[in-house]
């Protein structure tokens, strides 16, 4: 009866450790899209200037919120990847220009 | 010179859309990601109790706070991705169980 239930705990070690090599691998690519997208708004910044359109944008963001929202097939609410996005999209505001 | 003047802001305008276009493509790989990464956390939620491991697990956050700076490669800083994931982790540890 032990050593069953040390069996069991040795799984459900394993278990842990192989869903967090998933999302080891997970975070890397956020990571990397984190980046990318920084880059994309560092040079839409730089742009708007010659755009004539102001740096901040509301309307942008709520686009944002609402695309981000279409995309979601859950788990995750949708207030909780909003709330997700309001921490990069602060990230992405106050990170200096290049 | 107006013409000409013109004709910048509107490339500047449809660099602005092409940038973005972008960003709605990473956001939508970003939103996946982040829902597959929620899959995995719950997962583990829901096998600790047999691992005999507690629900927080202030280690693992250093942990993730430190691969993160190692997949980083710019432009965005470490500390603007730990805020970034301290969101994330945040988020994950409030979703119930499913």
């Amino acid at each position: 009866m032990v050593q069953q239930n040390l069996e069991q705990q040795n799984t459900a070690v394993e278990g842990i450790q192989e869903h967090r090599a998933h999302i080891d691998e997970i975070d890397k690519q956020i990571v990397s899209l984190l980046n990318r997208r920084t880059q994309h708004a560092l040079a839409i910044r730089a742009l708007k200037p010659e755009a004539h359109m102001g740096l901040y944008d509301p309307r942008r963001e709520e686009e944002i919120f609402s695309r981000v929202y279409g995309f979601n097939e859950g788990p995750l609410y949708n207030d909780s990847l909003r709330e997700i996005y309001q921490g990069i999209l602060k990230v992405m505001k106050e990170i200096p220009s290049l």
